[in-house]
């Protein structure tokens, strides 16, 4: 049902404080996220071995963790150390350890088979660890599929529709085909809009007499990380590229991560490198994307509401759809290479 | 899983106001009423082909429909005529529309096949259009399946039993078996009670002295429309018609429309043609109505539990199910009849 | 999927008042109890025959009930013997009524074929209607499948870790392993902890200075009755078993019945026989017992939506799980008889 041989963001660093558990549902798997003493994080199945009761509402014993139904003890490393009133403890009695990388203010987990799990394979997130960037954390829960939620970040065509007051703008920005570049694990994503006026949400920010440029340029990657060179600048009107003079730069970073197979986490933030010195500037760009991302959300959960009651819908592909379409096939792809090993 | 090839009420008149969207699923279908510009009530799939996003979260453009997810949009006959970034919409870029027709302040869909969408098939419901009679509009939804509210509009012997200070009177009337004729679309079910004190509702309308006559005379359609000339005399034992001098009369109207499997609309009224002289008579009429129909509702809804809990109920046939047996038996046949086409 | 062939407690004496109706659902069955003019309990099925209304919405006539739909009316062998509008009353017309057997304050029912219903099978249960013995009737219900439920029970390691602060303390309470003897229907679980401090609820009751003998002796029995003679005592250190001079002693009585696959009624008593001239003092230890069982209901919760996220758990079985593991085989061996009979 879910990739597994992949890294998925699991959680904001601040969310995991010292000495406390979070206790979060990743791909249809219980995980209990808590810090070793010397700051590790480590992720185990919050599923106590024994009769199944959830290890996070047990208790910390230094780096182990107590069962607080009938107290078995388990290591950082997934071993049952302690079983009361039985001396030896076998082998099999042990949870599950989920390989974690902790980078750049994410906690990224691999819920599939350890010996695989390369950190390598974790896309660069620089920005999100950058003093020359700024941005508050977000985290929406979705109450539906994850596939449901790509498919908007993977057509931004969507955004004069659905965003008109906040992201959006002119419905122009509607009317350009963004270029399409398929990647192994993804899809890279670059839209131009030149000599449009700014949406609502630059207006807010800048002050420019007239049109702008606009762009969005973005990879959108396996399970579901968008990683995105996005702003706007005065007019130069020089086709396709237009310029970046005098610009509102943005490196957005968004993270959908499946909980069950109808709801998601949805970590997101935009950082920017500009207007430091206006108080209150990252805070009001930080709740203008929450206000947008509300307006997705309300019209995806329509959007689920109505696939429910019809199962049976078959979507019409249309030119817009190339990103899409692509991402759907590498997950489609994923998931039967999995099934098959 | 329900009948297509019928007329289904859909809506009253007023719910479909000039310029406003009404949603509402019929059959397990999501559908958009809106009235275009000349004021023709128009039906479409409320389910964007490309995505599946309800167009009523969209907006009316004249007599079209824009979706406002990604912007298609589509005239009144289902086509789609624009769509962003693609100058040439393919043709199976459309939604449904449903035939619709609106009557005596009834709109009317049907479901299935176009084609056979006969508006003589539509029973006659001249009281809902005529100053001889007056009535409020109703509407209850239930979240109940619609046969269970079938079943007990074709079994009027439950009147003392559950509406006993309001529709109902005395038991004496569940101890007459009604008339039953077969119809080839239904039922007609003919009952008189001679010569037994008036119903509490009659009584509170009308000052008889003395015992009345009292009759229900009504045909039960599918897909699940009732239509009945009811009322009550004073006795004149004229058996077994009884007469109706200076009689209460009505003509209920009454229509049940699958919403989804587990749910339905109720559309009535109980349109009356004396005391227009008395302040508030039609107002005080419905709300009797109202009132014993939350009796019915709370009954049927603890049947519906009880159903649930114990799905292998096998029901018992009695003499008082002749209707009902009828009608469940038509409802089979439409049914296979449609599986089969 | 429940044991049919079985007592089940079903309610409190004083759950069924004279006149009035208790509707229970006992193993995904409605029930309907009432009591006879001679003050007999009687249980029908909750269900009319007829079209599957509930019955306990109907209304007494004497001792028998009239089905408020439609107005059939049953004696209390479940036999229907009166049908409105229809003279003569087939013998197929009837409702199950359900073997039961009041002792004791409890009321038991027996869900399968009336003629193995022995009465003698009920287990006894003399502390619940003994002037020598005190406590208040306790009900919770339980929205989990009884089965985790009846593990808690068998297995009292997990006293010190579910109820550190009522009935727990002492973790060394959990090092000991019970003796635990299979019976034929259930097993009987004897547990001594000798000079140790005592529990927390016992230290509120009793000032005794120093250690005691704590015991927990209690057969769990088929479908899931749990019988309990335990307490403290100062220590006499007198090994393997203790002893029960100047001690606190109580006779706990549990019943745990299925009411469906999903949801269970649980029914206990922590009956005391010292101290009854203490103002108090029985509604104390009943509000300790409520408390602790708070406690156990918080973490059973929790546990089953463990495993509901995560169906595919298999359990891994400890020297603790030795009771718990034979009660689910005299489950299973139940069930599977019964499949085949």
């Amino acid at each position: 049902m879910f990739i597994r041989n992949t890294w998925y963001v699991a959680a904001w660093s601040h969310e995991i404080p010292e000495r406390a558990f979070l206790p979060r549902t990743i791909a249809q798997e219980p995980v209990l996220f808590y810090r070793q003493e010397n700051g590790e994080v480590t992720a185990l199945h919050d599923r106590c071995c024994h009769r199944g009761a959830p290890l996070s509402r047990g208790r910390r014993e230094g780096d182990s963790v107590r069962c607080l139904y009938h107290g078995l003890r388990f290591a950082p490393d997934g071993a049952c150390v302690e079983i009361p009133a039985q001396p030896r403890v076998p082998p099999q009695v042990r949870v599950r350890r989920f390989p974690v990388v902790e980078r750049d203010r994410w906690v990224w987990i691999w819920m599939g088979e350890p010996a695989r799990a390369d950190p390598a394979l974790i896309p660069a997130t620089p920005w999100l660890n950058d003093p020359a960037w700024r941005y508050e954390p977000g985290y929406l829960h979705y109450p539906v599929e994850h596939l449901l939620i790509a498919d908007n970040l993977l057509d931004f065509s969507h955004l004069p529709f659905v965003h008109p007051t906040t992201l959006g703008g002119a419905e122009a920005y509607a009317g350009v085909l963004p270029k399409v570049e398929l990647l192994e694990r993804g899809v890279r994503v670059t839209r131009w809009l030149l000599d449009q006026p700014p949406a609502p949400y630059v207006s807010q920010i800048r002050d420019w007499p007239g049109n702008v440029d606009r762009w969005n340029i973005y990879d959108f990657l396996l399970p579901g990380v968008l990683l995105m060179d996005s702003g706007s600048a005065p007019t130069g009107t020089g086709a396709p590229e237009g310029h970046r003079i005098d610009a509102c730069e943005f490196r957005g970073c968004q993270a959908i991560t499946p909980e069950t197979a109808q709801s998601t986490h949805y970590f997101f933030c935009q950082p920017h490198n500009f207007g430091f010195e206006v108080p209150g500037l990252t805070q009001a760009i930080h709740e203008n994307v929450v206000a947008a991302f509300f307006e997705d959300q309300a019209l995806i959960k329509a959007q689920r509401d109505t696939l429910s009651l019809t199962p049976d819908f078959a979507p019409i592909p249309l030119a817009i759809d190339t990103a899409l379409i692509h991402f759907r096939r590498l997950v489609a792809r994923a998931l039967e290479a999995e099934a098959v090993a």
